[in-house]
Order: structure tokens, then sequence, then C-alpha cells
């Protein structure tokens, strides 16, 4: 929470989702029977050495990292970040939730043995299942709440309804309850939580901001998804004119497939970090 | 599908739960400097060894396969299963869920990298999402309805209010809209759906298994986490006295810490199977 604050406080709002599909690397980096996961680690060195600059935080998504190899890579990305730039946030995009026994492995995992900052997690199991994650006051829960997927309000958007509720409403939409537990009970353990909310639902995202407070918001689907940036950011900052981690993957990393992808990689970074700029200024 | 219902054909029930926790293994296995992923691997196949006859599937759950070692150790016991007990179903418990270009990713890697046939998955982000794995017809995906853990309800049993429901109630709990969706939809798209439920809530099982008919039910919570086997059998069973998966982990796995754990493992399992035989007789 305080290297985020920290990078907040320096203006950069940015956070490059390292979302480094082998399938889509440059053709030079695969040349000459290099492994993938070869060209996967010389990719994503490139990209943060050029980026690390502009941005708040960095997301790998596990997804991209297959098989031994692909994890080894993510460690080795994770701990050349810390090493590159050790005031970035390094939140790995996992979305695990298991129950409480197994939850310590997870744990473990993410921040003993890959080193990162912050895990997104599933809400669905419930607080109690997750408290090895929230113990840990020195890193970072990220809890999905409304994602960026197009269908995304078929369990999200179900309205529960209370006899008594926060206010006169009968029903609420389900990922406005999970705002609410995860500001009122899950953050109270160790002041450590964060909700995802997608860019591609700026009117959603602006409902969950009223419901979390000053709480910081992970906010994917900026860019190659849809998502808009100035309603988002309108609907996005806390009562400071912070509070989002803006993130974005494809555009910013998939740029261009030339040797010049670092190069359009960081013009991307700069463009999508001059955009926020520009609206803080004008609010 | 075929797999699960040629061993229920058979009689066989059980699954077990290879959460073979590092920090658990026998003294024995850990002596002589072996770093402790060579000794999850033997424990793995004397285990698997021992009890394969007896078993309708293995659920090994990732958390306990940490950093690239345990996931080698985590796909050389799944192949080890393949080729001493072809017939047994392998479910990957690893409870993963991202939106769908991501979950590409995770399906190769559970269906083609390790080479599991099922694997479990988090209901929150909608069907959409999921077509990735949903998608692999020859494929088990295993949706979390009600977990085993004491805070489940949190969210599984918020009341979802809706003007038209499938019968006159106008409210239901969380947990049955997803077995309803998961049965009537998700399992629309290739036959190859099932639902978790928790053998510690035996009176929600019984809901879901007159929603879900005849679909497939994994049950963990027999055992350590207190669930009654007889409340389950009763409730979980489908109108054929089958479509059960369950799961006991600890209680198998770590029946004794000494020299014999395998054959205390192979007792725990004989014994367990020997319930839910004795049950569906008198049954």
């Amino acid at each position: 929470m305080e290297k985020l604050q920290a990078k907040w406080a320096e203006g950069k709002f940015v956070c490059v989702g390292l979302d480094s599909d082998t399938a889509r690397l440059p053709a030079r980096l695969l040349k000459g029977g290099v492994y993938p996961v070869m060209a996967q680690e010389e990719f994503n060195l490139k990209i943060i050495n050029v980026t690390h600059d502009l941005v708040c935080a960095y997301k790998p998504n596990l997804a991209f990292y297959r098989g031994t190899e692909g994890k080894r890579v993510l460690r080795g990305t994770i701990q050349r970040i810390r090493s590159i730039a050790p005031g970035v946030v390094i939140i790995l995009d996992a979305k695990w939730a298991d129950i409480g026994n197994t939850n310590y492995g997870y744990a473990e995992e993410v921040f003993d043995w890959y080193g990162a900052d912050a895990v997104t997690v599933h809400p669905y199991l419930g607080r109690e299942a997750m408290m090895p994650f929230l113990e840990r006051a020195d890193k970072g829960v990220i809890v999905l709440c409304r994602t960026s997927n197009p269908g995304a309000g078929e369990f999200q958007d179900l309205p529960v309804w209370k006899d008594e509720y926060w206010d006169s409403a009968r029903t609420r939409p389900l990922y406005q309850l999970v705002a609410k537990n995860v500001a009122d009970s899950w953050n109270a353990v160790s002041n450590n939580c964060a909700v995802v909310v997608g860019a591609t639902y700026p009117e959603e995202l602006g409902v969950v901001r009223g419901i979390v407070g000053d709480m910081p918001i992970l906010i994917p689907g900026i860019g190659a998804q849809g998502g808009d940036l100035e309603a988002t950011l309108k609907n996005g900052f806390d009562s400071r004119g912070q509070g989002v981690i803006v993130n974005s993957s494809r555009d910013i990393i998939f740029a261009s497939d030339g040797e010049d992808y670092a190069e359009a990689a960081r013009a991307e970074t700069q463009k999508l970090h001059d955009a926020i700029t520009s609206f803080r200024v004008a609010a």
C-alpha cells in the first residue's frame, strides 16, 4: 500500500499487464530455434526496462506462463522488476481462492516464492477462507468485484435481497455486496485490500467507488477490451484524485510486432500516462 | 464423463485428494538431504500404487505443488496415474477462472500440459468467460457451487431475488442459482459439467441434487473437515444411486506418518469404499 501511495504521489497510475502470450511474441525473438520461454523472458525484460519510470505497477497474468519453464520465467520477471524498479508494485494476476488450509500454500507461493507484492483473488469462498492472504499485512489482496468480460453480469448482477440494507434499497447487485464486504470486513483484518472493476463498466465503477471509499481499485479493460479512459477516471478516482491502478496489457506490450516492440510499448505507455495526467490537470 | 461412468458401474465412488503438503510427509522420506519434492513424488507414487483399484478419481490440489519443482512433480504424478490406472479420472483442483481470452491459457495448461481429465473452476465470471473450458467436450469442468469451508455462506447463501423463478420461491440462495445455471446453460455447451458441494453441508447437497438432476457432484469435506458420510450419500446420490465423487484427502494420505503410510492409506481408502458399498446395499 505504501509503494502504491508513493507512485500515486508521483502522478503514476498506469499498470502494464505482462500478458506475454508466447504465440504473440515478435518473430525475431522466436528465431534461431530459441525456446519460446527464453523469448518471453527477453521480451518482458525489454518492456520493463523501457516502461518502469512511467508506471505504478506491473501485472503479469499467470495463465500466460505455462508449465515449469513458464513459472521460472514469471519468477525471474518478478525478481527483475524488484531489482530494476524496487518502488513499482508487482501484482500477480492469479485469481486464486481455495479453502483456508489450502490458501496458505498459495499465499506462500505468490508472496514468498514468486515475490509479488499483491495477488488477485475470487470472492466466492468468503473472508474466512481468505485469511491466509488477508493476514499478510505487508502484501495486497485484490478481490474480483465487477470483472471486465461481456458475460460478467451472469452472477455479479444478480439482485441480492436483504431485509436490512446499508440504505433503503431492497436489492443490490451481487458485485456491490462484494465491494461492501471487502471494504467493511475483509479490509478490517490488515487494511491491505483492493477490488477489481473493469473499465468496460464505468457506471458500476462509480457505484463501487462510492461503496469502498478511498480503497484502491484495479481497473483492467482499457484498450483492447474497449474501456473508455475518460469515463473510467471520472468514476474511478477517489476523493484525493487517486486510488486507481489503470491496467493496459495487449495495447501496450503488443503495440508493435516488429523489431521496435519495446519502443512502441514505451510510446503507448507514455500515451496512457499523458492522457491520465491531462485528465487530472483538467479536473 | 465416460471414464467416470465406467468406474461408477464398478461401484467405485472414492476420490483420493493428493494434497501432499511437503510439511507433512513422513520423516523417512525427508531424510538424507532429499529435496522435499523428490519425497513428494515418491509419496504420491506409493499412494497411487496401493489405492488405484479402489477409486474413481484422484484429485491433486495445485496449492500443494509449489514452485517449478512442485509443478514438475504434479505433472509427473498425473502422467503416472495415466499409465498405472488409465481408467481413473484425474481432477486438477486448481479453482481457476479468468476472462475468456486468458482462460485459453489455463485450459491448455491443465488439459494438454498437465494432462488432467477435469479441472475445478470458480463461477463468478459467468459462462461466457468459461467457454475455453466448456468447449473441451472430452474434458470435465467442475464448478464451485457450495464449498466445504465454514465461511462459505458469506456470498453463497445470499438471497437472490427474481421476479420469475423456476418455482414460486421469491428468493433463492446464490449457490442454488449457480447450480441451476451450470445445469441448464453451462452444461448445454458440451455436456461436460459437474458441481462441487461440500460434505459439510448435507442439506444443501440434497437441494443441489434436486436442481442438477443426474449431473456429477464432487463432494470434498469428508473426514478431516467433518462431513458425515451417511447424510452425504443419502442426499448426494442421483436417481441411479450414482453421480457422486466422494473426496477424502488428509484422512487417507496422512493416515499414518510412519513407515506404514502407504498401507494406512490403503486401509483408509478401503474403509471409505466399504462404507459407501454398505450404504448402497442397504439403500
